[in-house]
């Protein structure tokens, strides 16, 4: 399933005779080796040469090395400079701290500073709440991590991790509007983490956990809900859940099934699994199964001191399936895999119900080839931006968080997050919904608004809103 | 002393009927009023009525109240609106998050984010050093404070601490291109403190340690610096002594003085006070002499379990003078003030050496009316803006942090202050040098850039520069 991608691409800056047909030889070049070529740039003639950058996307790393060597190889061609475009994005970090007034004056400094500031602090001494109007908790969000399970590359730490997280600020900003500022924590201690977070809390109007791994995850999301006045999301958790029961609510309308009587087989215990579990059993589905690498969770079967299988064991499989992954598929309706590549078989899918749903999420390899079963799925979903119906939690973070800033909501409800997937759902419109179209784009642009307004109002009637809608932002 | 200030200025909104003579009438009321008159808008004229804002100048909160009230008593003047300028600048906060590059297609989010980011992060994971290159680290820096030394207001606590934090943060970015975030944290805990920072230190390239109560702050810093590998610096005390050294440098060049051989007296013996008087010894200064409220601290004098003031009994005072403040006074040739309003009287000046120099540094109040000081001394300075030779941190810090991010320097070494406050000194030439000129304005823009470079040499040769000069930035 090797593809192109622009993860994968370099900019190549070049010089050579500007003569024609030479752009053809080296575009030639490029094409042989399996480069696909994008922007082209012309830097100027000198002499007769000409100095270009060319960008070109490869499959991986090693591909990018053999389109240089090959482009080394092309007569009159001198290669400058190659650089790799995604590590010059991240040159620097991606993200940077702005003024929104200018310091320029005595005037801007006595008020943005000292002596004017003064009077803003005694203000929030007297009213506390004060500091959600007149500090950056009106609109600033934390993106916690420890490094613990970051991405698909597992325990890399904190410090590795923090290109994921500035990443994940770059969308709380570029799609809701919302400031997010990482915050990689040097300790994979539950309880220092809680502490830390604790202590941070007067600086932010949220904190949004990420890529911490499971169970821990739910232990320090439940302590920080249960201390702070902020509300605290785990996006692997409680996003991947909203965008799954947005995709599924679309995709049980295109195969003609309800929600209430389909069988959905989860394969993946941790914490994401159990999310994705809860949430759909709030909305009244019955039947779910989650299997582990061991199989089917059930009461009956020992899962020691974890304490999310334990709840899953609990809380689901009323039934009593046992067995492995492919037994708990058998006559399902749904399956949904928050696991690991290549765990789905095509004949276990071909023993599912009628018309079937897959969602295959793993990430970056899913578990079954959504090629391979497209043929006997009614709908098939990946995480994947290369496939159509990418189930990414980008849908719901930015505007579920923009919701609850909105309207200074001290906590995520049930309903939120609900009301948080059926905006996302509904911005497909009968029209357009169709087996590969169940979801919106990433880059819809009437999504965040929609589920930041849904999330507002869902607030304000759970009773968590502090500020009511409209009043603050 | 009070005097107008942006810090109490207030918009007017007001509407009356569009014909000559009404805003002499109104101006004039102002003028009655003691309000000093800024920018004056006109919004537009509607069925012959003109509405306008106009900006105020007043002394403080009462004063404004009462220019409002007169300008109500305007005949055919509706006071539509009146809000305070200040309070309107910290509105949502000062400082927002902005995307170095932007996220507005699937290409970008594949390199930005997943599944671009993971080479990234395996690249960081292998050399955890290239997280100063590849993440925010390059440019970033905590303002951490836990609130409770903030400004003249004392332990107001985090939340309150927050604007004074954002407008620092403004400072760093305006003033020397620094991305600065504020951290304020719910605990005064030193431990806790120092743990926390430990812990936030991945996502960082420096700590600014901001208005911390001493002599916690000293041990909060010492254990920081031990602890980290980026630079940590308390800039209430290490700041205000480079800044004072700058301008005592200057100072004395006025006086035709000889810094090895003057008598200096030093009102405060908070971390301040200790760090000014480490610093003016580690250049030559011997004869020193710091005064609590009790009076000179001396080898012979017990100042309990108080490191701070242990340092000082140990380290200053050679000559053990001992009684008040006037007594240590007596025959200095430089008073410095880092304490609090009127500590020091006119006889007191008037029994110091020739031409002697007074910092009166305490914030808002000197320790002395500048004014009233000004027929018995050499050199004047204070802390406020609003007289000459302002002695203010900023001159300092944006340009120190960014000469230490430019060769990530680990640390801050007494050598690196040192070159900070000869630059700073350097900006006023032999030709600008006078009584009144000292120090350069905190809008001299060369100053920063200047710090910078003397910091960044000094840490190349202290051999605590990790990345050389020009390398990085």
């Amino acid at each position: 399933m090797k593809r192109h991608t622009s993860s994968y691409s370099i900019v190549l800056r070049l010089r050579y005779p500007d003569r024609p047909g030479m752009l053809g030889h080296l575009a030639s070049a490029i094409g042989e080796a399996n480069g696909l070529i994008g922007d082209i740039k012309d830097l100027g003639v000198r002499q007769g040469d000409i100095t270009r950058e060319i960008v070109v996307s490869a499959c991986d790393a090693e591909h990018c090395e053999r389109i240089v060597k090959r482009v080394q190889g092309v007569p009159d061609v001198t290669v400058l400079e190659t650089a790799d475009r995604t590590f010059l994005v991240h040159d620097g970090g991606k993200i940077e701290v702005r003024l929104k007034t200018p310091v320029k004056t005595q005037d801007d400094l006595s008020m943005v500073y000292t002596p004017g500031v003064a009077r803003v602090c005694r203000a929030i001494h007297a009213d506390p709440a004060s500091s959600f109007a007149l500090t950056i908790r009106r609109n600033t969000v934390a993106v916690v991590s420890d490094g613990s399970a970051v991405l698909g590359l597992g325990n890399i730490g904190p410090v590795a991790a923090m290109p994921v997280m500035e990443g994940k600020c770059m969308l709380f900003k570029g799609f809701a509007g919302v400031d997010a500022f990482p915050i990689c924590l040097d300790t994979q201690n539950v309880d220092e983490i809680v502490r830390t977070c604790e202590y941070l809390a007067p600086t932010f109007g949220g904190i949004n956990l990420e890529d911490i791994s499971s169970p821990r995850c739910v232990d320090i999301e439940e302590q920080l809900i249960e201390k702070l006045e902020i509300p605290v999301f785990h996006d692997d958790q409680h996003g991947t859940a909203v965008v799954v029961l947005a995709a599924l609510r679309n995709a049980l309308k295109v195969a003609g099934k309800d929600l209430a009587a389909v069988r959905v087989a989860i394969c993946g215990a941790g914490a994401a699994g159990a999310a994705i579990a809860r949430l759909l059993l709030s909305v009244g589905c019955r039947q779910i199964v989650v299997c582990d690498r061991a199989g089917a969770i059930s009461r009956d079967r020992s899962v020691g001191g974890n304490r999310v299988k334990r709840w899953i064991a609990e809380n689901t499989n009323p039934e009593n399936v046992t067995g492995a992954l492919a037994d708990a598929v058998r006559g399902a309706d749904v399956f949904i895999g928050v696991s690991g590549p290549d765990l789905l078989k095509v004949e276990d899918v071909r023993r599912m119900a009628k018309d079937p749903v897959v969602f295959a999420l793993a990430n970056p390899d899913p578990e079954i080839d959504p090629d391979a079963v497209l043929p006997y799925v009614r709908v098939v979903a990946t995480g994947r931006s290369d496939y159509p119906n990418q189930i990414n939690n980008v849908l719901c973070f930015p505007g579920l968080f923009r919701g609850m800033l909105d309207v200074r909501a001290r906590r995520v409800t049930e309903s939120m997050k609900i009301a948080a997937a059926e905006a996302i759902a509904a911005a497909i419109s009968e029209d357009q919904l169709r087996p590969d179209s169940i979801v919106p784009s990433v880059f819809d642009d009437r999504v965040a608004p929609a589920v930041a307004k849904a999330v507002a109002e869902a607030a304000v009637n759970a009773g968590v809103a502090v500020g009511a809608v409209g009043a603050v932002g």
